[in-house]
């Protein structure tokens, strides 16, 4: 039976998501957890791999479990979601948790099939230093940002576009064009939320996004110029690469 | 010169506030930075002690400081608050801040010349295990809770009693008697906030309280018992000391 869950987590003390040897990831904890409750060595595949401190309001992944390991937690051959969840919660640690499970096709595959995924970016701007209650989960910016400057800046990101210039250079992709659908950017007070959509992301994208808008913000750069950063397919050409303590997994659509 | 200095703390990874052997604690963090700014062992007096895994939006403490050490942290003899903050800051973990300091007399003390203090507790209901993203900062409850009851059982907690069924039985205390001049109770959604103020709370006080009228609030108890529980000045007529990931230190007033 193949299981796809939906999983939150507070990234900061994880090496990301992606099982390592030696590090605290997510993959292994629901890996540990897995066999801790039924003994067997199942591998999880997540929608994609989230960096060290990155965290997740709502990713996915997906395990597949022999029918006599799930067994019992099956009522008439339908998946016991609740029950399963509820153990794997009393398994994991603290800063995990599995929100639900349902039973998918076994032709269905958690990374293959997204269709979209939503990130949201959380900076607070004008400190040097963010609230020891709130360090964990924003980034942070010493100047304050003109909104309406990252907007008209965020537009020229929109649609296909070959990101290679807001990519990690320690990447093993080929293909670096993503397309992004929608970016919008709120404000509450000194707090900016960016909310991201894209068709997928590359290393590091949405962070050096965030990071090149912020420097439109501060009016380092003009907006226009984000087309210009595009087209040098050059990641020396955009942005800083943002604080990962801000950054969420929103939504993975299939 | 005496210094008066106010802090914000993530109290989860510390033993709470006070020194002790091998423990990481929030006064000899303080302590080891003004060490390692002014070479000098300079000890910090804290408005009260914090337990284990207690936050502050804003603790306070006075230190002593030579006159040597804190001349360059002057400005014609006035003490220039915001290079010692700012100092300060760039050497203590991010989990916890200074958010201010000031010049206060030679006879004026962080503990003994509290007039009054507010705690906060955020307390989520209905859950079984907290959301990763907040679980540092609630305590949690299994049930829905009456407001109205909580109201009405905090009410009789008003004016000057003995607390004793509200203290840790492992104190050192000698007086149980106590002033709590106010309880306020505001909800939103399933995350309910108690504040509340007084000149001085016992060990463990606020947790008891809090457990005690989330029995209220289950229908547990009936809001009247809180008289008999105080006049039994027995710590098990009361309810259960809750998590203290949901207590924060509000405020201190000298």
């Amino acid at each position: 039976m193949r299981v796809l869950i939906t999983t939150e987590y507070d990234g900061t003390n994880f090496s990301g998501w992606q099982k390592q040897v030696n590090k605290r990831t997510i993959q292994s904890e629901i890996e540990a957890a897995l066999y801790s409750i039924f003994k067997e060595k199942i591998k999880v595949w997540g929608s994609g791999r989230t960096d060290s401190g990155v965290h997740a309001i709502a990713q996915t992944a997906h395990f597949d479990i022999s029918d006599t390991s799930i067994k019992n937690f099956t009522i008439f051959n339908k998946l016991d979601s609740i029950k399963l969840v509820k153990a794997l919660n009393a398994t994991l640690p603290i800063d995990i948790k599995i929100l639900k499970a349902r039973r998918v096709s076994n032709s269905f595959h958690a990374q293959f099939n997204v269709k979209k995924k939503t990130y949201i970016y959380r900076l607070e701007t004008n400190v040097v230093r963010p609230s020891p209650l709130n360090a964990r989960f924003v980034g942070t910016c010493l100047k304050s940002l003109d909104i309406e400057k990252m907007r008209e800046a965020s537009s020229y990101l929109i649609g296909e576009h070959d990101f290679t210039s807001f990519c990690n250079s320690r990447t093993s992709v080929i293909d670096f064009r993503r397309t992004i659908y929608d970016i919008t950017i709120k404000k509450h007070k000194n707090l900016f939320c960016f909310e991201i959509s894209g068709d997928g992301f590359l290393y590091n994208m949405i962070r050096i996004i965030i990071g090149t808008l912020a420097d439109v913000g501060t009016c380092k750069i003009e907006p226009k110029e984000i087309k210009s950063i595009l087209r040098s397919k050059s990641r020396s050409a955009a942005g800083k690469t943002v604080s990962a303590s801000g950054l969420y997994l929103k939504k993975v659509i299939y």
